[in-house]
């Protein structure tokens, strides 16, 4: 049977893949090869001291690389993902796949970040928003606690990016990597990116904060609540107890819903939902009828429920509302160890983590007398801009890389 | 007992307070007198065509009006309001009311909608937001539906921004009005003042729409269905029938929290909630524990929930999202019958109607040979630039009535 809804869908992708396939083209240059094909891998660690003084009998997380690791163990660039992501940030696991990682414009042999000069290596963070995606491995409240032998729930200690970081240090302690070339992450990975310096500065040469943030404020932590809001109040939420039974769904679902509008901006969210509009007959004669674009974005949001879990979601709203680079009394303070020279690419439209928030951690830098700096990337993505477009600044990231 | 949220809102309360005065300051001249204490009338029409084709038995507004209907009934001003607002639009109904109506700055006699000359007309629209505040007379879900005797919940018809006019209008024929020498309205009064031209064109000679837009785009649709979102997935909600029992209360403190957020600015907010912040102990400590902001938000938006009802705010959002002044198959279509002149005043900084919306109904407006003007109100508040910033505008406003 036909379906509108899918068939709206359908043309949304075909617009998304064209924005995406077009940046990637952006990117192309002669010289490029493709990536081998990727695998994950898995970390563990026991006895994890968290930054909040608690303590997690065992930490695994996924994690893969491209590129070799040279000798000198001192090519290494770290990728950390962003809020919704997980440690895909390039190639493909087969031939099959229908896109490569999220980054694969920018990551790969003879691309801005060179893969034949550059071991690149990315891991799934604590609390991954997906702990049921085969291809992620992630410790958080829906992990297994060993004390137990049930789901953490609740119990699980409060996590923050910090942790995030500590436990990437400690796999790449794992594999004798003793410098970072430069950690390079966007949005929750910028968070990552920028705390590393602070948290190993004889660690990190080089820290790039794509559409980030120093620090969150509280119009941030007030909008990442509203994320969390529709979970904690679906009744099957039950204060973090569904492992046995229902999940709260809706609640998951709304705040997905959320997170992908609002990581958007109205000039390519009316392109690609331009068959709905104020003129649709059904709700104007049914309080109970839904408007096309409400269909497709609801659609949308129960897709990316698949693999997600409710609990995960505000632990990582938590972690990222919790965030102040250093984790200092204040930001100067926090960002007073760094030595690595920063680059800042917040995207103009974006809405979700306006520009004003890189611009301030910028200017904290330039007043310690740090090396930072700062270019917008322009794009009609709005916050999505950090991952579409952010081929328009190859040669800015190659130049500071180099 | 001490409670820090109630003295943090309180310290809030002063912050608003301190805007709303100055903006009214930066309006006072020496010309200028008090109104008259306000009185708050009602009105009935029965009989009722809705724009979609049913038919309500009975509708009764609320109405207020400052300064004198001239013997030609030709010196009227109608204000139209904004969706948490009802027509409470200057002036106080006691001495001893803490605040004046919301545009008390730029009404009154001497001031830039001089009472002195205008007969300046303001009321209620259906379905408003708060049936339950004794200044407000609304008709709604939350009324009662004389074929049954009890509150019609979703059997009420779905009503537009064109039935609100046709009450406005049924309001002024009452009057024996013929003629509006303006209609002046904020955010969805913006949208009333617009479409009176459209559906009205002989009666109306002017419009201004303050932080307004032509049309609903999928991207507004897709945002105010957030605000519908927690309501309907409240357990409470009940289809809407919930008026025997326990209302949708966690719903609608949800939706009215987004509501006042994203009426703001992170310039204003930031600076109204900067006792709160990332490095609070006990967020980091307990996933339970809500950040001061959170509480303030919460604390505010409960307390705008009390004269509020769940169905009517769904069908308020439900108007807004099926906008299309004049109601056409396109805006250009629907614009072609106006023959008032036209000023939109949008706020530079608004996050929630961003300004390229009325710029898209001005260019539509000159497009078609129409009088239109352009101009924007800027300030730290966002949305609520509006309604805060207003009497910057005001040498444009005045000289636009004249």
């Amino acid at each position: 049977m036909w379906n509108p809804v899918n068939a709206m869908n359908k043309a949304l992708m075909l617009v998304l893949t064209f924005y995406a396939l077009n940046a990637c083209a952006q990117e192309q240059s002669a010289a490029q090869t493709s990536l081998d094909l990727v695998q994950k891998q898995v970390f563990t660690t026991r006895d994890f001291q968290t930054f909040n003084g608690q303590q997690i009998a065992e930490v695994k997380v996924g994690w893969e690389a491209y590129g070799e690791l040279n000798a000198a163990k001192d090519n290494v660039n770290l990728i950390t993902h962003f809020f919704s992501g997980n440690s895909h940030a390039a190639g493909k696991y087969t031939d099959a796949d229908a896109l490569p990682g999220y980054w694969d414009a920018i990551i790969g042999p003879g691309k801005t970040i060179d893969t034949n000069r550059f071991y690149v290596i990315s891991s799934d963070t604590l609390v991954n928003q997906e702990p049921h995606n085969p291809m992620v491995t992630t410790t958080g409240p829906a992990s297994i606690n060993p004390a137990t032998g049930k789901p953490y729930a609740l119990d699980f200690p409060v996590v923050t990016i910090r942790d995030f970081v500590n436990v990437q240090k400690a796999l790449l302690d794992s594999l004798g990597v003793q410098k970072l070339h430069a950690v390079v992450g966007a949005s929750m990975g910028s968070l990552q990116a920028l705390d590393w310096a602070t948290a190993y500065p004889d660690y990190v040469e080089r820290v790039i904060s794509v559409i980030g943030m120093g620090a969150a404020d509280p119009w941030t932590i007030a909008g990442l609540q509203q994320w969390a809001n529709p979970i904690i109040a679906d009744p099957n939420w039950n204060n973090g107890n569904y492992y046995d039974g229902e999940a709260p769904s809706t609640g998951l679902r709304q705040a997905l819903g959320m997170v992908t509008l609002q990581a958007m901006h109205p000039l390519i969210f009316n392109q690609a939902y331009a068959a709905s509009g104020p003129r649709e007959a059904a709700p104007l004669q049914d309080i109970r009828a839904n408007f096309v674009v409400v269909e497709q974005l609801n659609a949308a949001a129960q897709a990316r429920t698949t693999y997600a879990d409710a609990n995960h979601v505000l632990y990582l709203v938590r972690a990222n509302q919790l965030f102040m680079a250093g984790f200092a009394d204040n930001l100067s303070n926090g960002l007073s160890a760094v030595t690595a020279k920063v680059l800042f690419l917040p995207a103009t439209n974006d809405l979700l983590l306006q520009p004003y928030m890189a611009k301030a951690a910028h200017n904290t830098l330039l007043s310690l007398g740090k090396e930072s700096y700062y270019e917008e990337i322009e794009g009609p993505w709005g916050h999505l801009d950090g991952v579409y477009s952010v081929g328009q600044k190859s040669e800015v990231i190659a130049g500071f890389l180099d």
